[in-house]
C-alpha cells in the first residue's frame, strides 16, 4: 500500500516528466503488473492466458472499470511502478446515480515518495466525477486517513467484511 | 438504514412464511422499491422508462449484480418491504479473485424487527460465496456495526469519500 508518509518529491514539469500515467494495457502483465499488486495482497501469478481473461473481462466494462498505471519511461526495462482502478456503480437511487469505487491502490516500495499514488487517484476522482459519479469511495486502514485526504477524501464510515 | 436494535421476531417456520425473498424484478417499479430506498439515501422517483433504462444495465451484468427484494406475499398490496445489493468484483490479485460489495441495504421502517434485513445479507453472502468470491465487504456507519456482526462481519478498515 503507499505510505503513511508525505510524498514530498514532486515529478517535475509535466513537460519533461518521464512518469506516464495511463490505462492498463495487456502487456502490462510482462510489466509487473502482478507483481505490484502482490506488495497489496496474496497474489499469486497468473498465466499469460489467465490474465487475458481477466484483461477482456474488464475490458468488456468500458469506461465503467478503468485501471490506472504508472510507468517511468526512462527506464530501460518498463515496469510498473504504481497503479489503481475505479469502477463505476449503477445505482437506482441518488435519481439513477453513480459512484465511483477506488480499489488496489498500491505503489511499488522502491518508487514511493513520488507522488505516484497520488497522481493516480486525482485522475481517478476526475475520471468518476467526468463520467457523473455523485460521490467516489474507499476502504482503507487509518493509517491511510491523512493520504488519502490529500485527494480530497474525508471519513465516512466503517468497512466490514466477511473472508471465506 | 436498518435498525441498530436485535431484530427480535423470527419469521416463522419457512413453510408458511409469507415473506419471499427474491430478485428484483422490472414490475417492482409499481412496489415501491425507489420509495424504500429514499428510506436510505436521497432518492428521487424514476419515471418508468428510466427506472427500466436502470434495470436493463444491471440485469445485463447477469449474476454479477443481484439485487434482492423482500415482499409480504400475504399483503393484500404487494409492496417490497427490504432490499440489499450484491455486485461482484473482478480483480487481478489473489490469483484473479473475486470480491463481493454489499451496497443499499434498507429495511422499511414499518417492518424493522423481523430480521428481514439480516436475511437479505445473510442470502447475498451465501450468493457470494458460491460465486467464488474470497470475501465480501461493506461499509456502514459505526452504529451498525453490532448489526452485520450477525451476518459474520468485522470491522475491518475505515471507508473514506469525496462528495461531487
Amino acid at each position: 500500500m503507499t505510505s503513511t508518509s508525505p510524498e514530498s518529491a514532486a515529478a517535475g514539469g509535466e513537460t519533461n516528466d518521464p512518469i506516464h500515467i495511463r490505462r492498463l494495457e495487456l502487456s502490462d502483465h510482462e510489466r509487473g503488473l502482478v507483481a505490484l499488486l502482490s506488495q497489496l495482497s496474496a497474489c499469486p501469478d497468473l498465466t499469460a492466458s489467465e490474465f487475458a481473461t481477466r484483461f477482456a473481462e474488464l475490458a468488456a466494462q468500458g469506461d465503467d472499470h478503468v485501471i490506472l498505471v504508472a510507468e517511468d519511461t526512462s527506464a530501460t526495462e518498463r515496469r510498473i511502478l504504481a497503479t489503481g482502478c475505479l469502477f463505476v456503480e449503477r445505482k437506482f437511487l441518488r435519481g439513477g446515480g453513480k459512484v465511483g469505487h477506488v480499489e488496489d491502490v498500491v505503489v511499488d516500495a522502491a518508487a514511493r515518495g513520488r507522488e505516484l499514488g497520488l497522481r493516480i487517484v486525482r485522475r481517478l476522482v476526475e475520471i468518476a466525477r467526468d463520467a457523473g459519479c455523485y460521490k467516489v469511495i474507499l476502504d482503507c486502514t487509518p493509517e491511510l486517513r491523512a493520504y488519502y485526504a490529500k485527494c480530497g477524501f474525508v471519513e465516512k464510515g466503517v468497512q466490514m467484511a466477511v473472508y471465506f
